[in-house]
């Protein structure tokens, strides 16, 4: 018999900027809860097509966006986190991606995760790329080209793309999304209460095995 | 000589549902902070048009309105504030749009705008309606006719137009809007941070009078 802690999956994009607030935060405030994290990387661009949207909002509609950056400056003064405006946004972040589905599930995502968010959000570097992806999975201690070879093949990228039509399917509309149970959670300004909810609401699941 | 506190502007329309939220929260929140709050009711239906939405995001986009509703639940629930989701959305307020900004400077205009959120969001009630913005005057104990007399004069109506304009000039786009000096914080969920800044950030005028 073994017990399930309480869980959360959080959907993100690695170009999504207040993805990037969640990523930073979400690991270490999800275990001082006792309440584990389901990543759930995926394309963000395909959601908004879905939504009859050619790009972000935030490049849509130019006074949103121009707040967007001045909120991301406050933000990140605010929780301690490194910001540098993007030169490029959204940036595709198609690669990065494919490798935290491969790696969801292992130990080493969410250090992943933070780095490439750094490298796009704080070193303004572009991340759709093998030689930079490469290097954080060495860094990580990882095989970088046994994964980058795993991330290309076609299994995984039809993988990647069925988990943007569950994104769909599930009624997401932006990122980064929560859910605790069936309760979704929109933007990094609710991923506390997402927490408190899975500690409060979902159930302890007991498995008899 | 007098000291002026630091103040921040609460941009909002009756018919948006996060400004009910910070409607009933700001008040108390920023006076525990010896913050003072300049209200500015607005249309926010012409906000949105100029950005080229027929009407709020909420309804124009499915996914986005299924969320918001039970998000508002969450939220209200959170806050300990009664929740009724409102049987039309986003509800035309221009009668107590144009009573607020009116009464913005009074002292009454606080609970005047708590009352009229009410009405929308916990009664479910129509608050573009003569009758029932009198009722609530009158239970502050002012004049009614008198305060809808004046709310419906051709100078009173131009005013409220053109404190839209002043919103669309502002980069406003969306409610509740806050502004603690030129820095523009959007949502109830920035309302404490807007708070903060006013006090860490807006010094305190003084005037030589």
């Amino acid at each position: 018999m073994t017990t399930h802690d309480p869980q959360i999956a959080f959907w993100f994009d690695f170009g999504s900027n207040y993805s990037y607030l969640a990523t930073m935060r979400i690991e270490a405030l999800a275990a001082a809860r006792g309440v584990r994290v389901l990543w759930k990387p995926f394309l963000l661009g395909p959601v908004f097509k879905a939504s009859g949207w050619s790009s972000s909002p935030f490049v849509l509609q130019k006074e949103k966006g121009a707040y967007v950056w001045r909120d991301m400056q406050r933000q990140c003064d605010k929780y301690g986190l490194p910001w540098t405006q993007p030169g490029a946004f959204p940036r595709r972040a198609l690669l990065p991606l494919r490798v935290a589905l491969l790696g969801a599930g292992d130990a080493w995502i969410g250090t992943f995760c933070r780095h490439i968010m750094h490298a796009n959000f704080a070193l303004d570097r572009e991340i759709d790329d093998p030689a930079l992806v490469g290097d954080v999975l060495t860094a990580l201690g990882l095989d970088a080209s046994a994964l980058l070879a795993a991330a290309g093949t076609e299994q995984n990228k039809l993988a990647l793309r069925a988990q943007g039509e569950e994104a769909v399917r599930r009624g997401i509309f932006g990122a980064p999304m929560f859910f605790a149970g069936d309760d979704m959670f929109w933007g990094n300004d609710r991923l506390e209460d997402a927490v408190d909810w899975a500690v409060d609401h979902v159930a302890a699941r007991i498995d008899l095995a």
